[in-house]
């Protein structure tokens, strides 16, 4: 195949918050494809928060992401070409092919998925994102039936499925979102019990407040996605034998070199008082659980117990903008670029 | 039985730091004993940190001290004086029965001891401080044969036994104690890799150089019983999946009013980088495990595989001086008071 294509690559490494001006588009020559290889049109690219971590040269989970390199992701596409007998022109793929209209890849790197669900939701509920929330809420949470649950960024990728998992666990879920849009969507079309809006809040201490209100049992388990004042507010309020899962900190994520983090846990005393626990954790690190998870959100999906919302961003020149919007909580359900024109 | 008792009382809560003015000797006449009382002469009294917590009027996992009532402890001593039928005069029992030199209590609140071991050992090794050693290693660190273990206040009643009890798992244990006789025991008498005498450190980041030169491999376990700066220390030479025990923030029980938490915890972001789980414990919160616990510490110790050491105190009077020097570290090995006449 002859031809060009676009990528977006990292071209400098942000100190303290991310900007468009860290983002290079390039097009591009279509590479030749090798024996065992695949060409993929991407139709949607993924935006992720854990993009930003990477976009720093620091020791963490991962690699860096390379200077100059096309930026990773998640996409969803259609083969268009394939040196591999596993693979068909016009099979539906899931992979990593990153920020790029078009991706090789061998067969290691993409996996087929079937036609019965937009392949948007691939990347979301049935994705990444549903798989963390169904690890985050089934094995660190463990939340019991009557039991009260908070789970911040409510309204987004991750937060929507740990809640909505949560109630059908019989659980009482407490959203916290930003902005009266957000909270409407959590309570009206999620179902949650309550959801606090957190820019309404003064400081942590009023939060605190806001989000007692809403538990008056108090707090038995909480997924972190964000940090900051809500993960200082949430601590106040746990019940003994609590659990808080470190999904994202969000809120530290864009700190500028030698900057406290928003997160520094305030009043760690409270570790003993209510003798909970606190895990971070990682999906990509329990691959094996995958199959078991995307088998339990889809049949959830199918039943009609789990909603999702999207985002969608048109456009590869957009996702730089998109990106820095995703970090400042201005998408509601999974932020989405979509590659393909508009249909 | 006529005659007088000496008992301690809390005369007022300590604003900051504990004072030897916020304790009151009496002296008070014998109580007559109830039917199914028992009247306890106390030998040992046990000295412990979170003490200091229930000094202060705050929600907590316990009910504070009464102001005017006798300290909360734990006693070893011999019956004398008995209205049940399961206590005979000359048994050896440990009980709750606080800063006193005599004590009446039901039979609930009792348990008889063997002669095999001197009585001050029931309120160490064979005692609260021994099964919170054994839970927290047991229940939440869980160190595998290779991986390296970090507990602080080494030196103490329960740092000690948490890292013999590591050692025999097979891991490779890095104590951390204030100053070097403490540090020379650690590593000479206990057999622990390495000790860190913390007072030699500047700040928490030349805290950690020092750790991890001891731990070259990282840290897979920490058991905290201080906090402040050896918590962020160790946080930052944590290994993915590693476990944190907190056990106690004895750096954090004198704080003024007001006053920043030196535990506070710096780094959250090490929660996601390091997918490690923090939990807090209460062994108390686990009574149903102390059958086993105490089991399992008795045949390491009958087995000659666990050692300990007391500092001993003379007389009920010095309690009030002795408990603050406990809260700053001047003992080495369980802190108890004797009283009855020094033998």
């Amino acid at each position: 195949m002859t031809g060009t294509f676009q990528r977006i690559v990292l071209a400098s490494r942000p100190r303290g918050a991310a900007t468009v001006g860290n983002f290079r588009l390039e097009e591009l020559a279509m590479p030749p494809l090798a024996e065992g290889e695949v060409r993929v049109r991407n139709h949607f690219l993924s935006l992720d928060p854990y993009m930003r971590g990477r976009m720093n040269d620091a020791k963490s989970y991962a690699a860096p992401q390379a200077l100059g390199e096309t930026m990773i992701g998640g996409t969803v596409g259609e083969v268009i070409e394939s040196r591999n007998a596993a693979f068909a022109v016009g099979d539906r793929v899931v992979g990593q092919l990153g920020w790029a209209d078009h991706g090789v890849s061998d067969a290691g790197g993409l996996r087929k998925v079937g036609d019965e669900l937009p392949l948007s939701a691939y990347l979301g509920v049935l994705g990444m994102p549903g798989v963390t929330a169904w690890y985050g809420l089934n094995r660190i949470l463990e939340p019991k039936r009557g039991e009260t649950l908070v789970v911040s960024a409510a309204a987004g990728a991750v937060g929507s499925v740990v809640g909505q998992l949560a109630r059908i666990a019989g659980a009482r879920v407490v959203g916290v979102a930003g902005g009266p849009e957000k909270c409407r969507y959590v309570t009206d079309e999620l179902g949650f019990e309550a959801c606090i809006d957190y820019k309404t809040a003064a400081d942590a201490k009023a939060l605190a407040a806001m989000i007692g209100a809403a538990a008056p049992n108090g707090v038995d388990a909480h997924f972190e996605n964000v940090g900051g004042d809500v993960l200082n507010a949430v601590m106040t309020l746990l019940n003994p034998f609590a659990r808080v899962a470190i999904c994202g900190l969000i809120s530290d994520y864009n700190l500028s070199p030698g900057e406290n983090a928003k997160s520094a846990i305030r009043h760690p005393g409270l570790f003993l008082t209510a003798r909970f626990k606190m895990q971070g954790f990682i999906v990509t690190d329990h691959l094996e659980l995958w199959p078991e998870a995307l088998r339990a959100l889809g049949s959830e999906l199918a039943a009609g117990r789990l909603r999702y919302r999207e985002t969608i961003t048109q456009g590869l020149t957009r996702a730089p903008a998109a990106f820095i919007g995703l970090l400042k909580g201005e998408n509601l359900g999974k932020q989405l670029i979509r590659l393909t024109d508009g249909a």
